[in-house]
């Protein structure tokens, strides 16, 4: 039972350079991170599950305006909020997932409702709000998503005429500064139970009905008790085509590589040359942890019992 | 130019006997699957690339009523026909999926469009259906999709309380026969590339919104020219948990097994395990090919141009 465990969540990736961010926001950002990770690690301390932990840690992203996620998710063409989430067991491979829902406070808790509850994997649109109806999620007028700044990016996006991948490309920048909007964690409790889980507000602008890889079990979420669990965040498209997730926990099982080695070859080689820009967060059944991305930036954040931790934003 | 090439087609997976198809209605199942072969392998013969037999295959089998995809689409407990698709190809990884979609007559041609014409990978719902406007799809009425047989189908499942998995329970059977109506196809072009596409309707009653592993890339539709090509039909559900499509290949490519071995491990060993009922069709960038299932029977056919060839039903 002594068991090491860990926790580690992001923020979503992207072109996320120092000098766009103010002292001032950065601590903000900073602040958030520490909180989503001590309010899951405080769980997994005393005794908790990885899925508890997984699922109160990014509630406590998607319950903040500055993630693109729940509150703060971006909006679509239609100028509404459809968000995506996806949540995964290790110890017996069940999983959970929702795409398209608006409405739904927290998106990571409707998934792992469908998961627990349900003999579904994966709803989407109006029956899996109606699902959170009937399991009493707390659902949320569009009065709550609404956010000043998200609305401004909206109309700086349809003024563009394009999707923006990023979750706040500033004014005067260009849709080359990519950053992909999307929260994650992952954990491994003191029983040896590996979890993951992903939550987003999507592309803004995008395409009503566009699902990316968070809602999407073995791509943008994870979980093997026999390998690692995994979160991933960044241009959904690419990571859907490159099944990361699976693909990691593959390497580990099947080539023997180290946790390590198989972010290395999924994150810095296999998306890169096809162009497959963001990062995830991985632990395995050992309680390493790893936080690679091959953007500009990735809010992360990590803490595991033997007394590592990290809050970062920059590489 | 001298490349073995060849395709496999199914049409649904589960608990088909003997005793309960009439050797007419048995002739009707294996001519269907023979036209649908026809047509992909003729594409093949005549130089033609794999994504093209795939989706003509596929095609045909659409707009056959004896099939769940495309006309013969299920009812949901709405009374309505909500359709998913994907395809892959091998060659550069792209795909492109759709889910929950009505009234378009091929959704695999819609997956294509969103591959090949759009940024997108995974669309749904009103959102794909709009695409489908925008590409000219042959869109159909409510009408075309009405079968007799189906509704008396919806209306059993209605009566006896829960989603029906099979795609044509009879009459006075229990729901414990199960058939998983999905229709698929795999294909090698004597270029060495590889695609895989599979188009299904759901579950005769499943709740709105539900999504199988048949619009999930890695788990009911993989393909890589590195490994094989994969399109499964099954207990979606389950399908996705163990991310079929990309296991196959990740058990090729990292493990170094052959396409059998690989199919083996996982329809036979780690599906059983986790009671995940089904199958899957299966070829390599050699020209093998696998047509595995762990339920009573599997419609498939195969033809190969080194003279193989084989339409069955049962074990």
């Amino acid at each position: 039972m002594n068991h090491k465990f860990g926790i580690a969540i992001h923020g979503g990736a992207g072109t996320i350079l120092r000098s766009s961010l103010t002292p001032e926001k950065e601590k903000l950002y900073k602040d958030a991170l520490r909180e989503a990770l001590s309010t899951g690690y405080s769980i997994l301390e005393k005794g908790g599950s990885s899925l508890d932990a997984v699922e109160a840690a990014i509630n406590s992203l998607e319950d903040c305006p500055l993630f693109n996620a729940g509150k703060g998710a971006v909006f679509n063409s239609d100028g509404k909020h459809e968000m995506d989430a996806s949540i995964m067991n290790g110890k017996d491979l069940s999983a959970g997932a929702v795409g398209l829902i608006s409405n739904v406070k927290n998106p990571i808790s409707l998934a792992r409702k469908i998961m627990e509850n349900t003999t579904h994997v994966f709803v989407c649109g109006e029956g899996a709000e109606n699902y959170a109806k009937a399991f009493r999620l707390k659902i949320e007028s569009d009065q709550y998503f609404y956010d000043d700044f998200r609305y401004q990016q909206w109309q700086q996006a349809r003024m563009a005429g394009g999707a923006f991948l990023d979750h706040h490309v500033q004014s005067g920048k260009s849709a080359d500064e990519k950053k992909f909007g999307t929260v994650g964690a992952v954990a491994l409790d003191k029983q040896g139970n590996l979890a993951a889980g992903t939550s987003t507000g999507g592309m803004t602008n995008k395409s009503p009905g566009r699902l990316g890889d968070s809602a999407v079990i073995g791509a943008g979420t994870y979980a093997n008790n026999n390998t690692c669990a995994i979160s991933c965040t960044g241009h959904g498209e690419l990571f859907i085509r490159a099944v990361v997730g699976h693909d990691v926990s593959a390497l580990m099982e099947y080539k023997n590589l180290s946790l390590a080695e198989a972010c290395h070859e999924v994150v810095m080689k296999k998306l890169v040359a096809i162009e497959g820009e963001g990062g995830l967060i991985a632990i395995d059944k050992h309680g390493n942890i790893e936080l690679p991305f091959n953007s500009e930036g990735m809010y992360r954040a990590m803490r595991c019992s033997d007394g590592r931790e990290e809050v970062a934003i920059y590489k």
